[in-house]
């Protein structure tokens, strides 16, 4: 069902201090972007063929981020994953009794909870 | 410098617990493996076009892997990018005083350190 890892994101205390972490390594920063729906401020780093790794920080203590980072601090926070048709996949983890974050359309993509896959939250992401 | 993003290993205290769990997620197991030399076995699940998911159990405690769930918990341990030249690439970054982890090319390819990218372990995967 899964095509490829499509994105990683990488929680960080501070883009403004992370950014330039990340260009030292020989990324190229693409664009940034403020997420308010899940909130985040986020910085893109593209890969080539799509793939792209993104940094975020949280815009307050008590969003996803805020919790993750003074729970487990900075570090690898998500993968996503490309699948064919996001409904579908959803469907099917469900009628499983996989736990799944539903996220209205317009909020971006739904999740498999980390309670379901020993500790990884991960994002489903469609791509043809 | 980076190419791709080439795998994804999740940390795990149990395969025999984990693989069935990844599998009910639609992942088929290619095969398992033990590393010695990082103190890990492993269960490799290919989504394709040569990326993959990769589970690690640690085979004791005072192994890296072992340290890292007794800190934060199952879940990402790290990513693996593609480079066209790994040799090149750590002196690069030894040259900027981003710490490395060398590592004796008979047991696998080396890494740069979290401390230098705000908690990420990152491996360098040579691909052409």
């Amino acid at each position: 069902m899964f095509k490829w890892i499509d994105h990683v994101i990488i929680a960080v205390n501070s883009l403004e201090q992370a950014i330039p972490t990340y260009e030292k390594l020989g990324l190229k920063l693409d664009r940034r972007a403020k997420m308010a729906s899940q909130g985040v401020n986020q910085a893109f780093f593209n890969l080539g063929s799509g793939h792209y790794l993104e940094l975020v920080e949280p815009l307050g203590a008590e969003t996803p981020v805020g919790r993750f980072l003074s729970r487990r601090g900075e570090g690898l926070y998500l993968i996503a994953l490309a699948v064919a048709d996001v409904s579908e996949a959803m469907k099917t983890f469900e009628g499983q009794g996989i736990r799944t974050i539903p996220v209205e359309p317009e909020a971006g993509a739904p999740f498999v909870h980390p309670g379901s896959t020993h500790g990884v939250l991960i994002q489903l992401i469609e791509r043809r």
